[in-house]
């Protein structure tokens, strides 16, 4: 069996957005019981990341850690016709990922307790991105 | 063909811990032939990542990157409530990874020669952790 | 459906290349509709990342951030048998990806308009790389 559909979610300029209910709720659409969902963002300016999800601090902390680490307006870039967050999106997605994938179980995203799936925009500005989950398994218990 | 297990893996504390044979047994199990095999953390203060598996310098070389890297007690951070290792171990999780995927070839786990399955504890104490390997494929060679 | 072959890429040393359409080629050639596309890369001293495929500038706009992130001939490191290259070669690749998982969508490579496969070899010598691309799925339209 398999499912797939694609979701658009607008950001607002750089920070996360949890995304993890309207892929949960692919899950339940799609009836499989067990197997693998696979989440796939279409762009080199954004992530897909595991974060924390109980205290907000963490996506704060992990936002300042990589402006501290990914400088924007570095002099070392030559890609830098969008402006200062050009490259840093760029470097910023590569060092993270953009695409997750999470066991199926019971019909459920099987993810741990603090476990959620975040949209981590790195421009500055906002942008409606687009993500296609895919979920493959099968309609039996493991 | 689907198959799903569960396993706890107990680590030590801060450091790596060679997963490659467990998966590899679950594999065999497994009966699939042709596919591919998803390793899943359900942490997010722990990585999964693969690691060169004959010199064991490779982890201590990587822990003392990382160390120096994502230092411990980082003034930066405002998540500290379980310590000086906590918001350390999300930032290691977040530019590591939590789920790996291999492909499944003549019933083997497919890797390459030098790579090894290693589960990364980032906390300074010892937990119990928490992986799903999901394999999907088919009994017919490819 | 399963789909499953590997390839071999020759690198020219340190750099990147674009793999994109071989990866597309075998999901035309395997008849899979709707699914997914695996590539993993059996070595534990390159990378497999989504890069920008327009513009050159952020292939070496990412190999020189690399660069002064991750610095050769780092006196941290104790696994030192290959050279000055070798230890940053696992960092490089830890931090980044082995693997990457791409939608089918259509018999097509669902990928971003600005998304490309790329094989970033972090040695300073060119070596013969092998990939396993597995492709799961059916023939029916999503």
């Amino acid at each position: 069996m398999i499912f797939q559909q694609s979701l658009k979610i607008k950001t607002l300029g750089r920070g996360m957005i949890d995304c993890t209910a309207k892929v949960s709720d692919l899950v339940v659409q799609s009836k499989i019981n067990t197997g693998i969902c696979h989440v796939f963002l279409h762009h080199t300016s954004a992530s897909l990341i595991f974060c924390e999800n109980a205290d907000p601090a963490v996506q704060s902390d992990l936002e300042a850690f990589m402006k501290r680490f990914v400088p924007d307006g570095d002099n070392l870039f030559k890609h830098t016709m969008e402006g200062p967050d050009d490259m840093p999106a760029h470097v910023r997605t590569v060092l993270t990922q953009n695409s997750l994938t999470i066991p199926v179980t019971q019909n459920q995203l099987n993810l741990g307790t603090w476990q959620g799936i975040f949209l981590w925009e790195h421009r500055f500005k906002g942008h409606e991105r687009k993500l296609t989950v895919s979920i493959l398994g099968d309609d039996s218990s493991s």
